[in-house]
């Protein structure tokens, strides 16, 4: 694999996806090669599952299952999409990867970080993010954030308590604990230009010295 | 719990679902409470699941997908449908479990049995059967019976070549090797009603002495 896996993660209204589409454009005018993405990436199989996850009538559905679920669409997405463009030495940027799975499903809703963990290491076959953007908010803002972004359409996690998101947050933390090499945090409250100027010093940071 | 959970399991044609019919019928003119089933029994999860799993549009998928699927399937059925019944004392009969997923993703498909074991404890959290009835049969003969059984639908699977089943059933001689407390080997090759009479046995014996 000649390409670099980068990720983008942190609580809702981080900057994630804005930010992401902020660093590809500065890489793509620099002359990298570059695929944006997340989960589950236009992929038929991968979109099914997510169907199957979304669906509002399935409130029977226990959180393992869930978790089993994302896991298999994780693994479509990365099979069909990220292998290929890593294969071909692209730079993928992709927003949300497996420390989204441990901080929501592993912590916050309880079943476990190690648990799910390893049913994730099951689907990804230790393809892990060369390196991870960790975009680091407060509960408050980011919601902020979100409530006053009018084109966002409210999904169902955004309406959890506060006290959801700072157990997500907090399991964030507990992650650049665990992988600090690969996990760099960025201050994520600071002005679009200078969070983009951040992550993009990152990324380059990283593919020059790899 | 105070039920029973039994599983039935073997190759192609073994005779588990007759068996597993005439053995709850058996059970229930004893006055025992049974519960017959079988993944994805008619859990609305499940059979979503179920229908991205065996849709033949999907010639994309992944192993792994597909076994992360199948955990997620088992789980929800668990979750809905068997440990209620296990929880008011019944005596649950399933058509295939986990020693399916081992015999046949595990080792027949390559994965590995004790990935596909891992996951799959994630899915049931401990809730193994109690017993196992594996029903013995050569892969010749038992694909003989579904080829000349006219009401059963050819799947995709009875369409591997022999060698698949024979991978199978060494699979399963291995899962014996494995858990020879839980698995009971039945020779599948004699007559309904003998089958039938050592199943119900060795699952008396079994309640009786537990
Ligand atoms: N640094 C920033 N300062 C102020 N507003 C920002 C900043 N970054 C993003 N925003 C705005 O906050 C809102 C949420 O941003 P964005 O959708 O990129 O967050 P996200 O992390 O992708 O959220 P989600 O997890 O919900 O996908 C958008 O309206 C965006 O324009
Ligand atoms: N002991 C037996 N002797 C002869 N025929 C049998 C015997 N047991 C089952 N059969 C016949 O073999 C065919 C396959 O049986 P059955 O469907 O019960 O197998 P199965 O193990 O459930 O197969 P599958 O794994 O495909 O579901 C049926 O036509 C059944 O009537
Ligand atoms: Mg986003
Ligand atoms: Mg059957």
């Amino acid at each position: 694999m000649n390409g670099y896996f980068i990720t983008f993660e942190g609580g809702e209204g981080a900057g994630k996806s804005t930010i992401l589409q902020e660093v590809a454009a500065g890489l793509v005018t620099q002359g990298y090669d570059v695929v944006t993405t997340r989960e589950p990436g236009g992929i038929k199989i991968a979109e099914k599952i997510r169907q199957v996850i979304l669906n509002p009538e399935h409130t029977e559905m226990d959180a393992r299952t869930e978790a089993l679920l994302y896991a298999a669409a994780r693994r479509q997405h990365l099979v069909e999409k990220v292998l290929p463009a890593l294969t071909n030495g692209k730079i993928v940027l992709c927003d949300r990867f497996i420390d989204s799975s441990l901080a929501y499903q592993g912590y916050a809703r309880g079943i476990g970080i190690d648990e799910i963990y390893q049913i994730n290491q099951f689907a990804i076959e230790g393809t892990m993010p060369d390196l991870t953007l960790f975009f680091d908010i407060s509960p408050e803002e980011g919601l902020k954030r979100i409530i006053s972004n009018k084109e966002r359409e409210q999904n169902r996690l955004d309406l959890e308590a506060l006290s959801f998101h700072e157990k997500v947050q907090y399991a964030y933390y507990q992650l650049l604990n665990r992988f600090p090499e690969r996990i760099k945090k960025i201050d994520a409250h600071q002005a679009i230009a200078e969070v983009k100027q951040r992550a993009y010093n990152e990324i380059i940071h990283y593919i020059s010295s790899n």
